[in-house]
């Protein structure tokens, strides 16, 4: 086969944007002179370990499709939370892909994902090098989670931050309404970095102050301190609004959860609780009207709500990284430096995989206040232009109007 | 005082209508030879007893606010979950109220509100007949809950039934990316009555058939044929998602819970854990991956989803009782009636609050299948027309400009 093509997937947890950056990347190869065919790759990795590929190429020919593609949540091509064995222990699978890109002439490799999938780009990258495979390995960042390391911010978190604002925004009002004294507990996701819980504080406005409180996992949570800081609010407000991430823990780093945790494949505490376990401590030691809520898997998957800034910033990144590859960078993932904060500016750059991969970024302790109970001004500069601009719906029968994802049942 | 006023009060659950309808009485005076000044009571009937008011024909003489409002969710003017005594047992707070009407020159008054606030619109209208009152009572409906009686549907369900059809489908696209069995559990509001949790239904489509399985209170849940319903979808699908109402109960009566239970006020059973009661029962029996989505608060406060056609037929609800009083009428609800279904139409009509008030109306068993597992297309046609048409949102920041309700925190 002479043809140079390429090929696609996606891995990790859903977003909003991880499919804006799939259609990035089909657009790059499409106005692209370097590659013919733009594969996808079912369910991440796996689907070539298994040979399940869409040609999309064909499938987004019509532009009217690539459109709707960028607006519709969650991952067109599946996902997978598969970690690839060291190559040194074992390198079937990797002798399996590199025979698989040689019989369908793929000269590049995308990966969009997060921490997890970046480990995935790497012992890609490394294994190229070891074979001296002229395939490129890049990697294009997904992740609510913002904590990717050597890019400012990551695609799919600015529209999970409009969410989350917006949500508490309405909350609030929902809040207002009782002239009874009650608190509030919003769980927001966040394992190990409290970057979407922060952005609830972009709800507050000149009638709103709430949330009151903003309670991140890197600050250890003191119950006694939490308790006198609903105590002092009490006495100036009735209504009290918490927003805390999921993986706030105390100081010896036990996660405040009143429920099980059980690890999973990444040796991740998978966590529920945090919001339940602050409302029984509001009911034992306070006794006004509590509730908690949790910020569900909307948070990542409502389309509806999207930035416009983050979707398409994502796109850009999806065809960032085929014009990377097409000039020959590899072992690499595109990255975004915002060069201007007031007039918003960012340029599309990259860096090596190695100083990514397995690292996290967590917020910085000088933006959380010095009580630990709330975020400082120059978050809020950082977070405000991410959830700016809005991503017009398309409707049809009085719902959004998504692509179909009929093919990732084909395999059930 | 020789004005001819009126007052208008909201109390109850927040919904994302019930300020469409308090827009729609503000108009209705406005356009109205019969009335001078509308009041606004704050914190519902409270608000009367505490002297509590704005002056809403001031506030609202802006056109621009008063399409604001029509956006904004939850209660502008505040609620209350107040029960008054019978008069024959304690005529004081009546005495009150209604010396206050005079005081006011009202001579109508608007309660917009569910099943607890048509119980004081019947009281209102009962002590009025006693005392030959000419100040006509009016009782506007509003319930996501959809279950007032003589009346084809509530304002504030519609949209409701929107933000809940369209979450269920993004929550599917979330589900459909691992090639793993998976069971995920939705649950919905609805303490009595299924209408909100069959709305789920919508979100199927010619890629989707989640919900595979709808639950609701009509039904007695049997925990083995729910366990058979999932073990044989999981044959011919990986993902089972379940809509499941937060009222279901054994053949006892017993609510399917995992929490306990506490009585409010009006005697109704404060409900958590449905969704999570049946995640254990699934881990338990079935072994796959599972979860529970709690569709939280938004469903009843997501004004950035909500249904053109509900806020529509809201806001005329709230003109149409201000018509009804200005014509003689009292003591009545206004009501809905469907006229077509295909193209839909209504009339706005009333019925006497005697046969509304304390009553509720459940999904009607043949709306349900057999199997008690779903719901049969003539539901599916009397819910599809209501989620029609979307209301444009003006954002601000990133973030839906609602009404400043800073006026709520006064009393505070």
């Amino acid at each position: 086969m002479n043809q140079s093509n390429c090929i696609v997937a996606q891995s990790g947890g859903p977003t909003v944007a991880i499919n804006a950056s799939l259609a990035g990347v089909i657009s790059g190869v499409m106005n692209s002179s370097e590659y013919d065919i733009c594969y996808g790759s079912i369910n991440g990795i796996l689907g070539i370990l298994n040979e399940n590929y869409l040609n999309l190429t064909d499938i987004f020919s019509d532009e009217d499709n690539l459109q709707k593609l960028k607006t519709t949540p969650a991952m067109y091509l599946g996902s997978c939370r598969h970690k690839l064995p060291d190559y040194k222990d074992d390198d079937s699978p990797y002798v399996f892909i590199f025979h698989q890109f040689d019989k369908l002439g793929i000269k590049a490799f995308f990966y969009i994902g997060g921490n997890d999938s970046m480990d995935t780009v790497l012992k890609l990258s490394d294994y190229a090098k070891k074979i001296n495979s002229p395939v490129k390995i890049i990697g294009i960042p997904k992740t609510i989670d913002n904590d990717l390391c050597m890019t400012d911010h990551t695609p799919g978190f600015g529209s999970a931050a409009k969410y989350i604002a917006s949500s508490m925004l309405e909350i609030a009002h929902d809040t207002f309404i009782y002239a009874v004294k009650s608190v509030t507990i919003v769980e927001i996701m966040g394992r190990d970095a409290g970057w979407l819980t922060a952005a609830a504080a972009l709800a507050r406005n000149e009638y709103n102050t709430a949330p009151q409180f903003i309670y991140l996992p890197e600050v250890n949570f003191d119950k006694d301190k939490f308790i006198s800081d609903i105590k002092n609010a009490l006495t100036t407000t009735n209504n009290v609004i918490v927003a805390v991430s999921e993986g706030i823990h105390d100081a010896d780093g036990s996660y405040i959860t009143s429920s099980e945790s059980v690890a999973d494949q990444f040796g991740h505490q998978q966590l529920s609780g945090a919001g339940k376990a602050l409302e029984f401590i509001v009911k034992e030691n306070i006794g006004v009207k509590v509730r908690s809520v949790e910020i569900n898997v909307l948070q990542r998957c409502a389309s509806h709500l999207a930035s416009l800034t983050d979707i398409e910033e994502s796109f850009a990144q999806g065809q960032k990284g085929v014009e990377l590859a097409a000039a020959g960078i590899t072992a690499s993932m595109v990255c975004l430096k915002r060069t201007s904060n007031d007039p918003y500016t960012v340029e599309y750059t990259y860096s090596a995989i190695k100083d990514i991969a397995n690292e996290a970024r967590s917020v910085p302790r000088e933006w959380i206040n010095e009580d630990g109970n709330d975020i400082c001004p120059p978050l809020i500069e950082y977070l405000t232009p991410l959830i700016q601009g809005e991503v017009p719906v398309v409707y049809k029968n009085g719902l959004p109007d998504y692509m179909d994802v009929s093919h990732l049942h084909k395999n059930q």
